[in-house]
């Protein structure tokens, strides 16, 4: 825990008031000379601009200028976190496994699996299965925990997650298990799964223990026509991150639909509050909790995954969609709204990149400045200026008044 | 002493030239939604006004985003130094014990003190004694320090401030002392003083020579009709700073009014000078100790006492005092200039806060940028940008061309 963290965290008190984090995945776009109106530059969001106006902008800058983060350090920065350091350094498996309500203690590891195709030959012809749907998933994972049952050397499991997707849980016996394990997924077609290995000397013991399961995984599902096998990665234990309700005296609901932001949320200690994907669904959720929490992290997903499509039009109606619904939100009287993203994922890019993330901060002592709409070259001119997503916790909780005075 | 500094100091070389360093007090405010103008916005301070027109704006912060610092701590961050290392928590005792020009040598603890008022039962009913004029302080002082002369265990004396305020210094015979002290003050009444007792075990023995202390100030005051009992709190040590005369190779005069202030200055090793509280009077001490400084500290509390009453006319006016003697002040002719606060006091919230503190800098050599008036909204787009406060020292320095180049 950095020294930073460690500073809010001795200064923060509990207290009345309540924030609200909207987290717009990917929200922040590019100008170029093909697309020269970023989203929130086109989009008609009457309600962001007024909370615009009568709020503060600014950048966030994720984890370092010129770093494109994934959306785990890009949420962890959000919670307060630097994703550099090597406590935040969470793996995909445990994120989604969390995320999907998964008990994983400490020695536990978790990976990503896939369903994939391979032919006669053993080689890869799919490594999503024909994206087979979420029903044949659950049935394959039934099979395959039958067979599990049988495998001596470790308890595993798997639990089904969308479509291919799935997780595997190694559960540490006596002694923890190591996750420097390699990945079985080879990242390609035409050749075979990587057979398991160990990436580091120190953990060949608990690769040892995983090829029993990973051949039990391949008989359950051998004869199958489409997902006849199954590649895993991102080995990863659950991460030593201190509880953010705990560091700053907050009750924390994370209204998330999608696992992985459910896991970085359940990571950080934050209780994972049931809500559908859409923002209408997310608020209606937040409304039903509102006496529970003094923290609500809202994720909305469209904006990332209209970004990632490079759908410009799309991602223009999600921030429409939101604007709709944000009344709503801000009907329920919350003293700080803090509203940005994890990263930017600017449309002509098709990915998450490392540009600057606008950020609109509101509360009642937040400083008004000159800026009246939330865009990205408004917020360039924003009180709060350019920092880092990690300052961002420190700013909502003294907007929230929930921060005492350093020092005499 | 952190990197930065080192390399400030390692660069910084003697010279003839003279840097004035203007502390308005809490000068920052907020706009909101009852107050859209800042004190700034709304003072007529034509001589502020101009500087800036010829100068360079820009924003410091004290401490980090979101942390609403102390006097203390935004003044050290001033003078150079990153105010969350350990070496730079210096206790309010020992703040206001230099600031009254009492000698603290290392291993000596201060504490400051509170006259007090108990009932028949011994339980406080005034934890300021009905704020009793100075002059009682003084004659009870006095008294105390006739029975300390009896106490054989340590070498114990009390020091009067204003009105109830005094400052208890404890002097470090062959051992030093422990200032792991708790409090005796229980910031509540109702309740009797609390014991002496240490915060931690091996402050055991400090403990037990503070007992008699105290047997003695409470038998000095015992049947006093309001000051009956003396409250003890910030018992702290002498910081190790290093003298920013000595880093700097400048010759640093302070022109501070209030006890506070002359204590961080004189803990960085500034001479203390003596000068009234209007900035009048600072100005005239500055003319008559022109020639013997290279470097001037002024402090101008009104405009933080303005902002933590709420009264936002008493803290235009203050700005518009200063304006006023303001051409007076650069008639002496300083090379650099730097006007800026310790931190941000708004009206609003009547007590500082973590906001940005507008910095106007003025040199020959400080680029002139585009703002126009001394204000928060202009300085978020001046050229300086947003900086740390203990960034400000170097850019005072290199302004003053006292900054060699660094590497080949």
């Amino acid at each position: 825990m950095n020294h930073h963290v460690q500073l809010i965290s001795r200064l923060a008190r509990p207290g009345e008031s309540k924030i609200v984090l909207l987290v717009l995945d990917g929200v922040g776009d590019i100008r170029t000379a093909e697309q020269p109106q970023t989203a929130l530059d086109a989009a008609r969001i009457p309600n962001l601009d007024a909370l615009a106006a009568g709020g503060a902008l600014g950048r966030i800058v994720p984890v370092a200028q010129g770093i494109t983060p994934g959306s785990g350090p890009g949420h962890l920065a959000l919670f307060g976190f630097d994703p550099t350091e090597p406590t935040a350094d969470i793996g995909r498996g445990v994120l989604e496994a969390l995320g999907e309500g998964i008990q994983i203690r400490p020695g536990d590891i978790a990976a990503r699996g896939n369903f994939a195709t391979a032919d006669a030959a053993g080689n890869l012809t799919d490594r999503r299965a024909g994206r087979i749907p979420t029903e044949e998933c659950v049935r394959l994972v039934a099979a395959i925990n039958a067979k599990l049952k049988d495998v001596r050397e470790i308890d595993a499991s798997v639990y089904a997650g969308e479509g291919h997707r799935f997780v595997l849980l190694l559960k540490a016996g006596a002694t923890p298990l190591d996750p420097n394990l390699a990945d079985t997924d080879p990242q390609q077609i035409g050749v075979p799964p990587l057979p398991v290995a160990e990436s580091a000397p120190f953990a060949a013991s608990t690769a040892a223990k995983l090829r029993p399961v990973v051949e039990a995984i391949q008989r359950a599902i051998a004869n199958e026509p489409r997902a006849n096998r199954a590649l895993l990665r991102g080995f990863a234990t659950v991460p030593h991150l201190p509880s953010v309700p705990d560091l700053y005296h907050m009750r924390c609901g994370a209204f998330a639909g999608y696992p992985l932001y459910r896991g970085v949320a359940a990571a950080c200690g934050m209780d994972l509050v049931p809500c559908g994907k859409s923002f209408a669904e997310t608020v209606a959720a937040v409304r039903e909790h509102w006496s529970k929490y003094d923290f609500f992290f809202l994720h909305v997903k469209k904006t990332d995954m209209a970004g990632e499509d490079g759908d410009l039009a799309t991602k223009i109606h999600a921030l429409e969609d939101v604007d709709a619904i944000l009344p709503e939100l801000l009907a329920l009287g919350p003293d700080v709204v803090a509203i940005t993203g994890d990263h930017s994922t600017p449309a002509p890019m098709k990915g998450h990149s490392w540009h600057p993330v606008p950020l609109l901060l509101w509360s009642k002592q937040c400083y008004v400045d000159d800026c009246k709409a939330f865009t990205e070259s408004a917020a360039i001119h924003g009180a709060i200026g350019t920092v880092r997503s990690s300052e961002l916790m420190g700013l909502m909780l003294a907007n929230a008044g929930r921060l005492a005075k350093y020092g005499a």
